[in-house]
C-alpha cells in the first residue's frame, strides 16, 4: 500500500524536467503549505530528474512566497551532471508565482565509503512513552496545523514548557518522530523531516509564524527503519532574525541529516 | 586608497545583470582558486544588482568546476524583490563553463532591527600576540597557496598542531583575521572570511584538499572596525564527506557571521 507521503509527494512528468503536482491540505500550518513538504516534493521531482543520483547530498531553499492548498509546478534543470554527484536547479510554482526556488546536489548513498567519524553527541531523549505525544495539542492548535496529524511526535517533556505557558527559554525543542502511518522515512523524506517540528521559538515564549528566508539540508546517510530522534536548536536571535539548526538522528545511532535555516523572528 | 580586495573585486557592468571580472592569481590555494574569494565576486555582483539591498543576508553556492586566474563573467538575475527583501540567482563562469551556481536573499542590516539575543558563546583565543601568525607557514606552503599573502591571521597555538605534524584531532581551527592591508571586512567580504581558513580536516590529520560541494553563508550584523575572530568546527565526518560550521564574530563581540559547507574529504 502505498504511504500517505508517496501519495501527498506524487508528480505528474510532463517533459523536459517539468511535473505537476497537488499541494494536499494536510499539510497546512497556519496561513500556509508547510515548507518542508514543499522540499519534499521538490526533492522527489530532482530525483526523478537524475535516477542514478536518487538521494540528495545537499539542498538549499529559498523560499519567495507562501504556498496553498491545490495544483502546484516543479521544474527542474540539471546544470552538472557527471562523476558520482548531479547538481540541479528547481523551482515550485504555483499560478505563474515562483514559490520556491532551490539548488541541490544528489548522489547515491549507497555507494559513498561507510566510514563514520561523527563527533556531535546524539541527543538524549526520555523513552517515548514517558514523551508527550503531539496528539496533545489543543483542539485549536490542530485546526490550524493540520499538518500535525501526518506526523507521530513524542516531544522531550523538558522542552514542551511552551505549550503550557512556561517556555524554558533556552531555544531548544526535541522529538522522537516517525509518520503518522507508519512508513519509514527515506532520504528524501529528511529534506521534510527537519522542517516538521514547530519553531524553536516557540520554546522562547514567541509562538508566532517564523517565515522561512534560507533552509539548507545536508543529507548524510539512508536512515534505518524505525523511530528517528530530531533536535532544533538556536544560538543567534539577533537582527530580527534567528538561525535553526536541526539535526536527525536514526535508529541506528546514525547522523542522518544536518539542516540550517534562516527565518524571520515572530512578530510580538 | 582601494583596498586590495576592492581591486580583485572590481567588476565591469555590461548591463542585464551581466559582469566581467579578472580573478586574481594571488587568491590561487593549490589546484583552483579559493572559493570564498570567488563567493566574495558574486556576492559583489548582486549588491550591485539590488542596490537598495546591498547587504547578503543568506547565500548558497554550489561548487560545479574549479577555477583558475583570468577573465571570468558573473550573471545575476532577480527572481524577487519586494519589501525589504531581494532574492536573487547569480553564476560564475570561464570559457562557457559555469564554475559556481548560487542563490541568495539580500537586504539591508543597517534597517534591521536592533535586538541582539544571541546565546552562542564567543570563540575563546589567545592574545593575539601569543597566537602563530599564517607567514610562520613553511615556504613551500605559502607557494601554493598564495591566498594566504592575503590575510593577516593568527591561529590559536592550540589548533595549529597539524603545522608541526600534531593535529589535535578535535576537528577545530581558529584564528584571529584582518585583512593584509588593513582595510576593513564588509558584510561582502564575510563571506569570503567564511571560506578562508585551511580545512578544519587538517586538525585531524588529514592535510589534503577538500573540495567543496556547497556553502552557505548567513551574514548577520555589519562588522564592527578591528580584528575578527574566525572559528571552524566539524561535528560529522562521514560517508566521505564532512560539514564544516564557521562562526565569524567581530571585535565588539557580536556573531557577524553563520556559515555551513558540505566538502568532500581529501583523499589519503
Amino acid at each position: 500500500m502505498a504511504s500517505e507521503w508517496d501519495t501527498h509527494t506524487s508528480l505528474t512528468a510532463t517533459g523536459d524536467g517539468l511535473f505537476g503536482a497537488e499541494l494536499d491540505p494536510g499539510w497546512v500550518v497556519g496561513g500556509g503549505v508547510n515548507g518542508g513538504y514543499l522540499l519534499g516534493l521538490i526533492g522527489k521531482a530532482i530525483a526523478e530528474t537524475v535516477p542514478a543520483k536518487p538521494h540528495p547530498l545537499a539542498v538549499s531553499a529559498y523560499y519567495l512566497s507562501a504556498s496553498t492548498p491545490g495544483p502546484a509546478q516543479v521544474s527542474t534543470r540539471v546544470l552538472r551532471e557527471g562523476g558520482s554527484v548531479a547538481t540541479v536547479a528547481a523551482e515550485l510554482g504555483q499560478e505563474g508565482a515562483t514559490r520556491i526556488t532551490a539548488l541541490a546536489t544528489y548522489g547515491d548513498l549507497r555507494a559513498m565509503p561507510t566510514d563514520v567519524g561523527t563527533t556531535a553527541t546524539e541527543p538524549t531523549i526520555p523513552p517515548i512513552e514517558e514523551c508527550v505525544p503531539g496528539t496533545m495539542a489543543p483542539e485549536e492548535v490542530r485546526r490550524i496545523a493540520p499538518l500535525m496529524e501526518r506526523f507521530d511526535l513524542r516531544f522531550d517533556p523538558a522542552c514542551v514548557g511552551w505549550a503550557m505557558g512556561a517556555p524554558s527559554g533556552n531555544g531548544h525543542i526535541q522529538a522522537w518522530f516517525r509518520m503518522a502511518d507508519g512508513h519509514e522515512v527515506d532520504p528524501v523524506g529528511l529534506l521534510m523531516v527537519c522542517d516538521a517540528l514547530p519553531p524553536v521559538t516557540f520554546d522562547l515564549g514567541r509562538p508566532g509564524w517564523a517565515p522561512t528566508l534560507e533552509l539548507t539540508v545536508h543529507v548524510r546517510a539512508v536512515p534505518a527503519a524505525g523511530w528517528l530522534k530530531v533536535s532544533h536548536r538556536t544560538r543567534n536571535v539577533a537582527g530580527g532574525m534567528f538561525e535553526e539548526d536541526c539535526e536527525v538522528w536514526d535508529s541506528a545511532g546514525r547522523l542522518v541529516a544536518q539542516s540550517r535555516q534562516l527565518a524571520m523572528q515572530p512578530r510580538g
